[in-house]
Parts: C-alpha cells; structure tokens; sequence
C-alpha cells in the first residue's frame, strides 16, 4: 500500500500554495486565481491521480457525501435487489455513496431507532426508509434529523415525501385487459392477509368490473394463502362455481403457480379453455410458467431510483415538496391470456369431457 | 432540525476541558485522568445524548469505520439479498456500516476501477469485491489499497481471501441422496453454459455416482438452457431413453419447473414415477411446486457474513490468512424422493399405461 497523493504533492507540482490548490480544487467562490494557475492546478492533480480527502471534505462542507438506504426485511422481499439498485444507479450520479441497513420487521422501535442513529453517526446527508407490508408508518422521531424519504407507505404524520406502486391501476389494468378480449365472468384469487396491496388490487380489480359495466359477483372473490397452494385452493373453489369463470386474475404470481396446476389437473388447457394473469412479475415465476405468465409489474427499481432523487432535492432546499407519488405498475403482456371459448361449456365439476380445439 | 450536542457541551456540563472530555471518550492511552473524572464525562455524555463525529474520528484514526461492497449484476441475481443481508449483519457486529456499489457484468475494466476509486474516495476501510458467473477474477489494481475479500470467485493472482460454494459436494450429496433410497438410473439435466456451477456440479454428479459404484451412462447427461423452458426439453429427451432413468437430478430449481411440466404431460407422477431434484433452493420455487423440491441451498448469506468476518481480520492484522474457503451448501429435503417404483415399467416414449399405486 503506497502513500496516498496529497495535496501538498499537488501544491509542489503545480507550483503553488496549498491553500490555492485547495480553492481551485473545490471551487471556492470569491477567490482570485488566475484562469492559467487554475489550469495548472487541475493538470498536477490529474497528472499525480490525486483523489480528495472526502472525509476532511465532509467536516469542512458538514455533508459526508453519503445517504442512508434503511430497509426494513430486504432478504424476504424478492425485488428488494431491484430497489438498491434503483437506489445505488441514481446515487452515483449525484456523485453520493449509498450506505445500507437492514432492519428485521419483527424490531421493535428501540432497535429501528439504534438503526436511524447508527446511519446519522456517519453522518449522512439523508436517509431513505424502505418498507413493504405497511400501508403507513410512524418513522422513528431521530430521522427527523437529517432530510428523509420514504419508500413503499406514506407517513402517518404527512411530513415526509413518499413513492408507492399504484396496485389500483396496476390491478384495473390488467382486469380491463382480460375484459377487452372478451371475459366477462373473471374470478379473482385474493390474498386472504390485509395487507395495502391487497385492498389496492382488490379495489382495481373492483373499479376494472365497474367501467366495464360488469355486476360484481361475491363468489367469484376467493381468498387464500399467497402461495402456490392457496392459488391451488383458490382455483379448485372458484372453478366449481356454476358457471365457471372464463378467467383468474391472482394477487400474484405464486398463486398463479397454483393455478396452473389446477388447471392442469382439472384437464383445463392455458389460456384456451381459461385465461390466468398474475401480479408482481415475479422472477422467475412469470416467465417460466408455461404458457408464460401475463402478469403486472412492480416498479421496484424506479421507486428506489425515484427516492434518492427526491431525497437529493430535499438536501439540496428545504422549501422541496412533500408529495406522496404512485408510480405506475405497468401490464406485461405474455402467452396466459386468449378470448373466452363461446364452444366451451364445462359443467360445476370444472372438468371438460368436450374435444379440444387445436 | 436542533444543532447536534457537541464535544463542548459534554466538557462543560462535566466542568472539564474539550481535550479531557476527547482523551475519556477516546479512550486515549497514557493519559492522567482520574477515575473520578472519567466517570463524570462518561455521565455528562450519556445524560446530553452526546454522539461522537465519527467524519473526524475518521480523520484521527485514519479508518472511516465503512467497508464497501461492490457486487457485479446484483439486480440478476436472486439471492444477492442474501449475500448483502449477511455482510450487513456481521457489519453492524462489528460496529461497521456497508457501503454499497453495483458494477455492471458487462462494464468494462475501466468503470469497474472507477467503482472502486469511488469507494477509495470514501475512505473505506476495506472492499469486499462479489461475483457470481466467475471461477477467477483480476480484481482492479486499486483494490491492492485496503484490505480486501473476494465472495464466490478466487483471485487469479492466489492474493484475496476467497469464499465461495462447494457446488461439487452439494451435488454430490444429494445424489447420493437418491442412491441410498435406490436408483441406479439417474440422468443429470445440466446447463449448457460452461460457468463455474456447471462444472462442479457435474463434477458432483460423477463423483455420487462412482462413490457408489455406479457406471456413467453418458447418455444420461442433458444440457440445456438453465430455465424452466431447458428443463422441460432436457426431460423430454432423458425421458425418451431406454431404459429411462428413475429420477432426475436438475442443474437448478429453474429447470426444474420444466421436468416437472414434462412429468405432467407424460402422466407421471412425482415423486411416485419419477424422483426429481434440483439446486438453488431459490425462492419461490423449490417451496411452491407441487410436489415440494428437494434441493440444495447455496449459502448466500454464510457467505456475505464470512467475507465481512475475514475482512475485519485483514484490517485488524496484516498477518492474517489468505485462505480460500469452500462453504457447505446443505440439502433441503422436500417431497419429491420416493424409492423407484420396482412394478412400473414404463417404455421408451416414457408414458405409463399401467395401473398407478394410490
């Protein structure tokens, strides 16, 4: 391990005082040096690979550079991957350091405390917090410290930017998409825990039926585990519904999981004799369904890209605003859905004893 | 926002000068400070809730208490979370907070310096430097500037502390898994790219098999893409052999998927007619299909845990050990084992016409 280049190395090289280097360097304004010693400056820094001490950089500026991702269960969200990276891309290009924590959502608030202040001892210029199962929180009183944005819920108290998925449009997307081509008895396998994407797909799929002049039929809404076995079960009961539904639109992809092998038992083809659409997109689920999977999206990366940018306007001025933003959840198009079958009619037993078509 | 309690505020409600006040926190050595005074400090610090400034901390000790990860493609690996949630963890053990960066697979060398001159700038104490798709890696010139750790390839040059996993002996065992229930015929659906898992899990494979005095019938090896779609085309063509194999051991849970989609349209029943296992243990997989896979784990977060561990080692002491470290990868048992069905003979199109057991 070699010294490091300092900057009395660059001050020699270029000929000049330390303290010159120092306000060419970092742009200290009202300082007067000439367009040529400047020039000679940055070119001794380069040709010598100098890299500034951020750390003395961070007591002189009283910013360290740094922000803080806080997230609360990162290794039980399977896109959690997607939103640090959305995170760590946006940071970079404002030339910030993310710095992560992983809280355990089973903490109880002390412990996320003790989180928030191990973040504010390195003195962050911001922290970000990240949830997924809460609809709003109550964020620890320390992150009032230093500017803060919260991804996943808003913030009970209103105070804090806030991006979320729009599960409600997401959901109505995709519900329209299945009545576009036709459906009109369209179940649906919900998620038998409460939890926000639940009411918002729920709420989706409930305003798709409305626009679309359809009568809500209560038994067509089954909830389940969501898992793959609780899309088994939810697929079982709704296809012994009579009539049947021509279509499943599942909380997500893992109970679609379970709907394909329903449907596979029951002798049912995939999207012929029965459209299914998932939610989450869910890698690798989505795409290694056969047929593959059509199903919603999740903008994971685009939240945590969303948060540093807004975390970063809120370092930058105080007077930025504090908006709550959904970001849109958009329908990816694969092979589960076609129009409904007008020859097919399978009875309560959900099993067709018909011939096929090809 | 209220001005953060300082150095000064602590000297005065303790009546002592700054410098006491720095030499007890800091624990500064030979310093004359009775005990009387170390406490009042001690209590003076905790009653006004007194944080050190870790940025000058830093300056003084020369560490910045902060070790980076930089991982390449993190957003394509399912189980980086893992890898990170680990390395957090054993972080905060160690009173250290992880920095993270994200380098692309397809960067060049140049950005991927540039990535770890952006951590350097930071003042990191240490890098941790994680791959995936590499046996061996050149890490960056730069990275010889702090200690460093390699997680799942070994450094070219025999420099780094590497961890990565046993594929071979994770193969192995659940192979062998299948032998001691009793089959003899096991094909092997592999993955045709040639990446470090493929090897040694082939290696694995072949090693079960002779431990057990098994002869290799080459035509039992399939490669094909690692999914569920190279799954699929890998049974179909295993199953077509005669005699077929009793069960299959699956490159990873992905393929996986496609043998069991292949079983269903053979009519055969797992784990009844055929055995499946697979690799990965990935989530949502191995758990949702039906039956429940048996497969092997990858130890993501021992790893990142290790990695942050040996680095800490390599900060505290130039001495320590540039090992290279092969991590268990446990099997998990699920449901899809049975012993081969002695009754069934089923021909080459791999179609069962007898009568099944319940």
């Amino acid at each position: 391990m070699s010294r490091p280049v300092g900057i009395r190395d660059v001050a020699h090289e270029a000929g000049v005082s330390v303290t010159t280097v120092s306000h060419v360097l970092n742009e200290t304004p009202n300082t007067r040096v000439s367009p040529e010693t400047r020039q000679r400056v940055r070119d001794a820094a380069h040709r010598l690979d100098y890299r500034p001490n951020r750390l003395a950089q961070g007591l002189r500026t009283r910013s360290s550079g740094m922000i803080g991702l806080l997230t609360e269960e990162i290794a039980t969200t399977p896109h959690a991957g997607r939103i640090i990276l959305g995170a760590q891309e946006t940071a970079s290009k404002h030339n910030l350091t993310l710095a992560i924590i992983n809280s355990h959502l089973s903490a109880d608030a002390t412990s996320r405390t003790d989180d928030v202040r191990a973040l504010l001892d390195r003195h962050v210029d911001g922290i970000i917090y990240a949830t997924v199962y809460h609809h709003e929180v109550s964020p620890p009183a320390e992150l009032d410290a230093v500017p803060a944005v919260l991804i996943g819920a808003r913030d009970r108290r209103g105070f804090l930017p806030a991006v979320m998925p729009d599960e409600e449009r997401g959901a109505s997307d995709v519900v329209r998409l299945l009545v576009d081509v036709g459906h009109r008895r369209i179940g649906f396998a919900s998620n038998s825990e409460d939890v926000p994407a639940t009411r918002g797909r729920l709420r989706g799929y409930l305003s798709a039926l409305a626009l679309s002049g359809i009568d809500v039929d209560d038994r067509l809404i089954v909830s389940a585990e969501s898992e793959a076995a609780g899309g088994y079960l939810a697929a079982r009961a709704l296809l012994s519904i009579s009539p049947p539904p021509t279509a499943i639109f599942c909380y997500n992809d893992r109970m679609a999981m379970g709907v394909y092998r329903a449907a596979y038992e029951l002798g049912l083809r995939i999207p012929n004799d029965i459209s299914v659409v998932g939610f989450d997109d869910q890698d690798p689920i989505a795409g290694s369904l056969y047929p593959q999977l059509t199903t919603v999206a999740l903008p994971h990366y685009e939240m945590g890209a969303w948060a540093v940018d807004a975390l970063k306007a809120r370092m930058d001025s105080a007077d930025s605003p504090e908006e709550e933003v959904l970001l849109r959840c958009p329908v990816v198009v694969r092979a589960s859905i076609s129009p409904p079958n007008p020859q097919e009619r399978y009875g309560g037993t959900g099993v067709s004893t018909s011939p096929r078509d090809p």
